[in-house]
C-alpha cells in the first residue's frame, strides 16, 4: 500500500512506514470499510457506483486511521470511533469529488477521476450526497460536540478552497497566505479527525487539543510534501505523474520560494507559465521550473518547513504515555515527510 | 414581492395570496434575514458576495416562512425557529447554487446566476460552505432530532438530483418515476422545513407528521406548477422566461402527459427535441411543444394533479385548530397552485 523508497537503506536506519499504524488499527479499519460500503448505498445506483469508484481507488485511508488511532490512544473501548472514521472518509471523499470538478482533473491517483467518467454534474451531486450522509451518520452517533467539530471543519475546508480559488495563479501569494489556505483546505480535516478520537473517549479538553494540534500540524506537513512531490524527480522515476500543479498554475510553497528568490527574468518565467498559463507543449517549461526550484533550493526548503510542522505534531503527542500507538502515530509524521525522498 | 395575476378579479373571489402569511411572520422573518446576513459572513470575501447575490435575488423565502409558521402554529414561544429557518434557507441556497452548475444555467430569477458571474468552481465551493454553515447553526441550536430531519432531507435531495440527472432526456420516464424525483429534490425540504417547526415546539409526533405531510404535498404541488409555468403563456405575457426546461430537455409532467397521449409522429417530435436536443433556433419547436400540450390538455391536467396534492396538504393541517396561521398556511397552498393562471 505505502510506496516508500528506502533512501536510507544500507545506512542502517529504518524507513518510516505507515504500515505499523495500519496493522494496529487493522480490525477497526476493516469495520470502517464495511460501514463505508453499507452507508454509501442508495436506491439510486449511480451513487454507490460513483462513490465506490473513488473510495475503492483507495488512498491510504489516512484520515479515518487517524480517528481510529486517536480514539484508541485515548483508551476508547467501544465502536463509536468506527462510525466517525467513516464520516471523516465520507467528508474527505466529498471534498475530493468537488475538488476534481473545480480543478477540472482527469486523473485521481492514476485512475480516471469520477468527473472524467461520469461528468461534473454527477460528481457535484454525489459529493453532496456523501456529505449529507456523513452528517446522518454523525447524528446517529449522537454527539453534539463531534457534530460541532466536523461541521466547523467542513465550513473551514470550503473557505480554504474558495481562498485557493481566489489566489490561484497569483505569483504574489505569500508563504503566510499559502499556509492559511492549506491549514483550511487540508489540515482542518486532519485536525478534526484526530480531535473527535478524544471526544468519543470522553477525555479532558487538554487531550482533545493535543490531538487537534497533532492533526493540524501533520496535515500541514502532509500537504507541503504533496506539493513537493508534484515536482519531484523521484515521482517521475516511479512513473507517477508530475507537473499537475504546474499545468494548473497552482501556487504552492515550492513555487512561492523559487519566485521570491528568483531574479527579474525568472519571475517573468513564473508569471508567464503560472499566471498567463502560457506553457510549452513539450514540458520544457516544467523542466525549467524544476531546475529553478533546484537552483534556489525551494524543494529542499519546503521539506524543511514540513519538518518544522512535523516536529510540532510530534511534540503535541508528548502528553500521552509512550506505547505502540503513540509510536505508530509518530512514525506517520516521519512517513508523511520522508516520502518526499 | 408575490406577483399574482388576479385572474378571478371582478368575479368577487379573492385571489389567494402569500402576503397574508408573510405579514403574520414578518417580525420573525426580519430576524431570519439578519441571521442569514450575519452567518453567511466569512473572512473570505467572495463567500458573502456570492452567497449574498443569490440570497438577495430573493425569491419569496417560502421555505423559511414555512418553518416560522409551523413553529408558531405549534405554539412555539421562543426564537429557535428563527435560527432553524435560516438553516433551511442556507440548505435551499446551497442546492440552488449546485443546481445552476448542474443545469449550466445563466439566469436565476431573471438575474445572472452565480455561476455565470463567478464561475462554476466558486458556486460549487460556496454551496459547500453554506451547507456546512447550516449544520454549524443546527449544532448551535443543539437538537439532534432537528439535525436528523435536515441531514436526512439533504441526502434525499441529492439522491433526487442524481435521479433527475440520470432520467434527464428520457421521454420514457413515467409519471411515478417523475414524482419520485420531485418528492426528493423539491418536496423533501418543504416537508423538513415544516416538520422541524413542530419539533422545536416539542409537540407530539402526530403533529410533526401532519406538518411533514403538509410540507411534502405542498412541495409536490409547488414543483408541478413550476413545471407548468415553464410552458405558460401567462409567464410569457408577464415577460418572464419560458422554455428553459424545454431547451434543457427536462422531462417534466406536462411533457410526460403530452408524450404518452401523443401519436407516433408527436412522440418523434418529443424524442428529437428533448432526447437528441435537436431544436430549431427560432423557438418554433417550443411553440409546437406548447401547442401539443394544449391539444392534449397536459398543462391543465398537471394543474389538476397539483390540486390533488394541494388537497392532501390542506387535509394534513386539519388536526390543528382554526386560526389566522392555519388559514394563511392553507392560502399558501392555493397561492402555489393559482399562480399557474
Amino acid at each position: 500500500m505505502a510506496v516508500v523508497v528506502s533512501f536510507e537503506e544500507g545506512r542502517g536506519k529504518k524507513t518510516p512506514n505507515i504500515d505499523v499504524l495500519t496493522r494496529l488499527v487493522a480490525e477497526d479499519l476493516e469495520k470502517v470499510n464495511r460501514t463505508i460500503v453499507e452507508r454509501m448505498h442508495s436506491p439510486v445506483a449511480l451513487i454507490p457506483q460513483l462513490a465506490g469508484h473513488i473510495i475503492a481507488a483507495g488512498g491510504k485511508r489516512l484520515r479515518p486511521m487517524l480517528t481510529l488511532a486517536s480514539a484508541r490512544l485515548c483508551g476508547h473501548a467501544g465502536t463509536r470511533h468506527v462510525t466517525l472514521a467513516a464520516c471523516v472518509e465520507f467528508i474527505h471523499t466529498a471534498t475530493l469529488l468537488h475538488d476534481d470538478v473545480v480543478d477540472e482533473s482527469d486523473l485521481r491517483r492514476g485512475l480516471a477521476s469520477a468527473n472524467a467518467v461520469w461528468g461534473n454534474k454527477a460528481s457535484v451531486l454525489v459529493g453532496d450526497f456523501l456529505f449529507s450522509r456523513a452528517f446522518e451518520l454523525m447524528v446517529e452517533d449522537g454527539s453534539l460536540p463531534v457534530l460541532a467539530i466536523l461541521s466547523h471543519a467542513s465550513s473551514v475546508i470550503s473557505e480554504g478552497e474558495v481562498l485557493q480559488l481566489i489566489t490561484a495563479n497569483d505569483t504574489d501569494t505569500t508563504e503566510d497566505a499559502y499556509l492559511d489556505v492549506i491549514r483550511s483546505k487540508t489540515a482542518a480535516l486532519f485536525a478534526a479527525a484526530c480531535r473527535i478520537g478524544a471526544v468519543v473517549a470522553d477525555r479532558p479538553r487538554g487531550e482533545e487539543e493535543a490531538l487537534e494540534s497533532y492533526g493540524l500540524n501533520l496535515g500541514i506537513a502532509f500537504q507541503l510534501i504533496d506539493d513537493v512531490l508534484d515536482y519531484s524527480a523521484k515521482q517521475a522515476v516511479l512513473g507517477k505523474a508530475i507537473g499537475d500543479d504546474f499545468r494548473e498554475g497552482k501556487i504552492t510553497l515550492p513555487v512561492i520560494l523559487a519566485f521570491r528568490r528568483g531574479d527579474q527574468e525568472e519571475r517573468e518565467f513564473w508569471r508567464r507559465t503560472l499566471e498567463q498559463l502560457e506553457q510549452s507543449d513539450d514540458d520544457a517549461d516544467l523542466g525549467r521550473a524544476i531546475a529553478l526550484m533546484e537552483k534556489h533550493g525551494s524543494l529542499q526548503d519546503t521539506i524543511a518547513r514540513a519538518r518544522h510542522y512535523g516536529a510540532m505534531a510530534r511534540d503535541a503527542l508528548a502528553i500521552f504515555p509512550d506505547g505502540p500507538l503513540k509510536a505508530a502515530m509518530t512514525e506517520v509524521i516521519d512517513f508523511c515527510i520522508e516520502r518526499a525522498y
